[in-house]
């Protein structure tokens, strides 16, 4: 009998009405003859009203406490589902992390798994039960609660599915898989059937909000396919795997974008040793993730070195780095907090030349202006104005024809 | 150092504001110089709203599942609690039940605690920490979260006393302890500055709701001092003991009522042997608990039995016992669910004959009509019509003369 984890997101159990559909599917899954384990994540907005509640206990609330308090809402839509199978004859137990055996590192809030020891569930499964998974925690060698951070849960399944050695992993979502574009600003942006890992890597990185990164890589490393679908339709989604793709004479895959950039330009920087490192390091103390970095041709031993940021740092980095400025002997810094990102994607572009032209130009011919390039090599990113952001995605995913299947 | 356990009640934490008060109370009971243990209750109405849930997904939840579900509660409040502690500097940490190493049975919804593994709470204490435990919630040895049933935290914080060798337990709940009768029925009902385990016992078994039976209990097999005081003030409450108490020349202490009782007859029963265990056993199989039972002598081998139950319980005991009234061939079964029950409770009052006879004129001077009569040895309670229920104690307060003191 094969194991199928499935997950569902809070959007899929955020009533009583959800619950129950998503039981249906469990109990379906299961019927069908496979083992089910399902992780679930806490109903609808629970964990924002969880956040509010510690904010009004504390100005800072403790890490570790907040941890506890958040993976309640993770076992609350867990034992509510188990309910909700058992009194439709199916047979469920819920599980904690902890119980499930996910065990992390201690670092609150954004906890990395070190292993799973599925003992728990392989016992529950041998017995017949489908075994629903408190997603998004974990637990320490001390027994403290942990949470894995923003798309804990995608996370959470993809390793149990590692660690049982199942035949494949389903996310369920509000949204029926992975598109060229984001359908709500390209209407006719195309479901893709299937995408390999690092494609979905780098959409998800830049700006496709569907599935967490980290669940990704995680899936990349243990070769488990992942498939992206709805829990409100019974269309077949997208398989991310990382066997030959059937559709790679489309080049070009997807196209992301995100409007949460904004760039820092270090004006008259001397070109000497350790300057970058001197910036960089204080932002990286500050806790500030960089995106793109660009240093441009040294006139005179005098550079530009410019970064960009999500918005919410900015202004954090701005007052990070000015000391910095000041000890360098830099002449100035500059900030731009209205701009935003497009890439295309696409595992096929990098044996073949000719994408950056074809994409600069079609941006050219819309009258898009291009601040900031940056590529890897399945992606190249524009750098551009915020207000120009949906144009260009349109423009781009008519340039390389991407609502026409491979 | 002594060690403190203090529990709060789901009042006492039913908003942040609340919680901070509990906080600031917590916090300077540890800058007293003791070592502090904090049980918390689920905020306010929590309970109630996620048996809600469960009823929205499940005719019949399950109780393990019911079981995990309800534990969020404390988790909850306890997480809180220590993020407040936290942010007013003092040094504290939650632990769930589970990580208090409160081992139970696997009785779901009324678990027994088996024993505590204390390890975790006795290492944080030593670091200098206030140890927030979470109420009403243990762990079975498979790792299974369970609940202790109505009043449970009391019982939490009085195990946890216990185990902890505490110098006492401190229960904290909106009244300011113990009183000789309900004050809002009693205007001039007096606090009692102590009360002994026993009278305590019978008190809250005849209708106190200030603590609960089972940490009564507790205490008193262990001899832990139990205080019962209010979270909103600094009076000094009722202490719950086994020494030798001041006021026992005062032989009556309390008069407690309870409005939920009923009660059912069986009319003509043959007097053999068999007959009431027939009756009682089929209500044992059905979970219904049985308060008073009297059967009158009998007269040409034919007697009338009868015994109260709550009336909740009430149609579902005359469902029940209708099969075996008819096997047994007794005559009919008659019901009444208007009545209360008025009981005088003081551990002096055995040793003193009389206290019946006052009892039995004071309610017959005022008009009362005495249906049936139970009592133990430190307790004498009548039931009594259930408008009645409030003259009555009245009268009983009046002519025990409860208002003055020893």
């Amino acid at each position: 009998m094969a194991i199928v984890v499935q997950k569902y997101g809070g959007s899929s159990v955020a009533d009583a009405d959800k619950i129950r559909n998503v039981a249906r599917r469990a109990a379906a899954a299961r019927e069908r003859g496979d083992h089910v384990v399902v992780v679930v994540s806490a109903m609808g907005e629970t964990t924002d009203r969880l956040i509010e509640l510690a904010n009004q206990v504390s100005d800072h609330p403790d890490d570790r406490e907040l941890d506890g308090l958040l993976s309640t809402g993770e076992l609350v839509s867990s034992t509510l589902l188990a309910m909700a199978l058992r009194s439709m004859g199916a047979e469920a137990i819920s599980l904690s992390g902890a119980q499930a055996g996910i065990r992390t590192d201690a670092v609150y809030s954004h906890a990395r798994i070190l292993g799973v020891k599925p003992h728990r569930i392989k016992k529950e499964l041998e017995q017949g039960m489908i075994v629903i998974v408190a997603g998004f925690q974990g637990i320490t060698e001390e027994m403290d609660i942990t949470t894995l951070g923003r798309g804990g849960s995608d996370t959470t399944a993809v390793a149990l599915a590692v660690s049982l050695k199942a035949e494949r992993c389903e996310l369920y979502t509000d949204v029926d898989g992975v598109y060229t574009a984001d359908p709500r600003i390209v209407p006719e942006a195309r479901r893709l059937d299937e995408i390999g890992y690092d494609e979905m890597l780098e959409l998800a990185s830049y700006g496709a909000k569907v599935i967490h990164s980290r669940a990704v890589e995680l899936g990349e490393l243990h070769k488990m396919p992942i498939i992206v679908a709805s829990s409100f339709s019974d269309k077949p989604g997208t398989v991310i795997h990382g066997g030959a793709l059937m559709e790679v004479a489309k080049k070009v895959r997807g196209i992301s974008q995100d409007v949460n950039v904004a760039k820092v330009t270090v004006v008259g920087v001397p070109d000497r040793t350790g300057v970058a490192s001197a910036i960089f390091d204080a932002l990286a103390r500050a806790n500030i993730s960089i995106d793109t970095i660009v240093q441009n041709a040294s006139i005179n031993r005098i550079t530009d070195l410019t970064f960009t940021v999500t918005k919410n740092d900015l202004t954090k980095a701005m007052k990070v780095i000015d000391p910095v400025v000041k000890s360098i002997g830099a002449r100035e810094c500059t900030s731009d907090s209205k701009l935003a990102s497009v890439s295309i994607i696409g595992a096929g572009m990098q044996s073949v030349p000719g994408y950056a032209a074809k994409m600069f130009r079609a941006l050219y011919e819309a009258g898009i202006n291009i601040e900031l390039i940056t590529t890897s090599e399945i992606r190249i990113t524009c750098i551009i104005d915020e207000s120009k952001a949906g144009d260009a995605v349109r423009v781009l995913h008519r340039a390389f024809e991407l609502e026409q299947g491979a």
